[in-house]
């Protein structure tokens, strides 16, 4: 059985990062997460339920069966899921890796943010596969650091950056997950394989992906491994704040930021 | 009066790699790109004719004056527009930071790949803006070379791709202007810009982009650039030929790659 760390840690403010982050992104990565009237359907990863309260809410006529590794997020996630009042979710404690049911189980599995995470994304969405019913979809949904650019453009920003992905590639994960995701849903054969990147272009335009995702999302992620990355001698002190300070710089009303998450489905039979 | 050169060469084999570049990206760029009956529309840097012959096409009732500085170009684009029996064209040469029309002469302006290579985007765009009358519109088409991430990654595939931006840059050109196009069109003063990006995603499911775009135009553009590059010693032959063959190596079956082209409008007025 594989153990997983999850890199941004679990405090209080990660799991309100994470859910400015869902709110922020909703539209652009969950439009179209839409499930079929009395779907099963399996969150693998559920975390503190940024993701299920959207997925839950937007699929009123679907059952959620949401897992994680971690007894805190799923407490978490409880209760965040109970204060809104969503009824259709179950939380269980599982091993992404090894989990506790039967074969073809369920209509639908998704799987967001967390294969960045995982040593071995193939084999865990190999087990995701084993428990979905024939005929049955993965969605799977991945961020990628590698695809950031921003005007104007900082070396000392892109290593800041960097850190965070030397840091997930200790842990076992991959930052830059999200342009592998058609080989990797290739490579476990599903069929009907489609990804689609969804791209946040933030400009002076767009006021609310300005404070949501370059200040309040994106730059907060990076800023929140800090002081794990300097500790660890990945960077030195005076450089990360200087690649900080240059991320918040392309908030200013002549500044540009740019990152693509992607969104892939494909199809057991 | 500035002078430019133009950093792709003006062989009959970039004049063609050009049309392939167009033919495949046509509508991932240019499917709103649409002008109101009778305008006349002024295409400011028309080369050798690669986006007159898709934008006069998709505008039969709009009349376009295509200029460039090149002379040699313009001949290249006249017999291209003839053959295609498009009738809206008229061609002139012309420099775009000295323009030989009187204020508000025209409809509408389209600028297609054409700031990447100036000395001075913003002075040429002001130029553009004289020549505009109040009301219209300024469109502007710009890659972003610093955009490209693929799978799998490649350090000398970067490196490679690094070497057309320097030499853009010698030539006092920007290859990552895609990304400053929102900045630009607000520094002269226009109103309502709208920036959007038009990503190229290209995996496996995807033949003709894998053919089109990742080996046609995107890696022969590199490719292309390879002796210049060397003999100036930004790179080494061993290197460059490693990264060229990585980026091929993006157009296999596991392969994936991205790049994004920006489009963005303002109004005068």
């Amino acid at each position: 059985m594989m153990n997983t760390r999850y890199v941004h840690g679990y405090s209080d403010r990660e799991a309100l990062r994470l859910n400015d982050q869902a709110d922020t992104l909703d539209n652009i990565i969950h439009n179209d997460t839409i499930f079929s009237k009395d779907s099963l359907v399996l969150e693998a990863g559920c975390g503190v339920g940024a993701q299920t309260k959207i997925i839950a809410k937007k699929n009123p006529d679907s059952n959620f069966m949401s897992v994680d590794l971690s007894e805190d997020s799923i407490s978490e996630a409880q209760k965040l899921i109970k204060a809104l009042n969503i009824n259709n979710v179950e939380f269980r404690q599982a091993d992404i890796y090894n989990l506790p049911y039967k074969d073809e189980t369920f209509d639908n599995v998704i799987i967001c943010f967390v294969l960045e995470h995982l040593h071995n994304p193939k084999q865990a969405l190999n087990e995701l596969k084993r428990v979905l019913k024939n005929g049955g979809k993965i969605i799977a949904i991945e961020g990628d650091h590698g695809s950031a650019f921003f005007y104007p453009d900082s070396k000392y920003a892109h290593s800041a950056i960097d850190c965070l992905i030397q840091l997930q590639r200790q842990s076992g994960g991959n930052s830059n997950i999200g342009r592998e995701l058609y080989p990797l849903l290739n490579s476990i054969g599903l069929s009907g394989i489609s990804v689609s990147p969804r791209m946040v272009y933030v400009d002076a335009s767009r006021p609310q992906l300005v404070e949501g995702f370059i200040k309040n999302t994106f730059t907060a992620m990076i800023e929140g491994v800090g002081e794990k990355v300097i500790k660890q001698g990945i960077v030195n002190r005076s450089n990360f704040k200087k690649g900080i300070k240059d991320l918040y710089r392309t908030a200013q009303p002549d500044g540009v930021f740019s990152y693509t998450f992607f969104k892939g489905y494909g199809t057991k039979n």
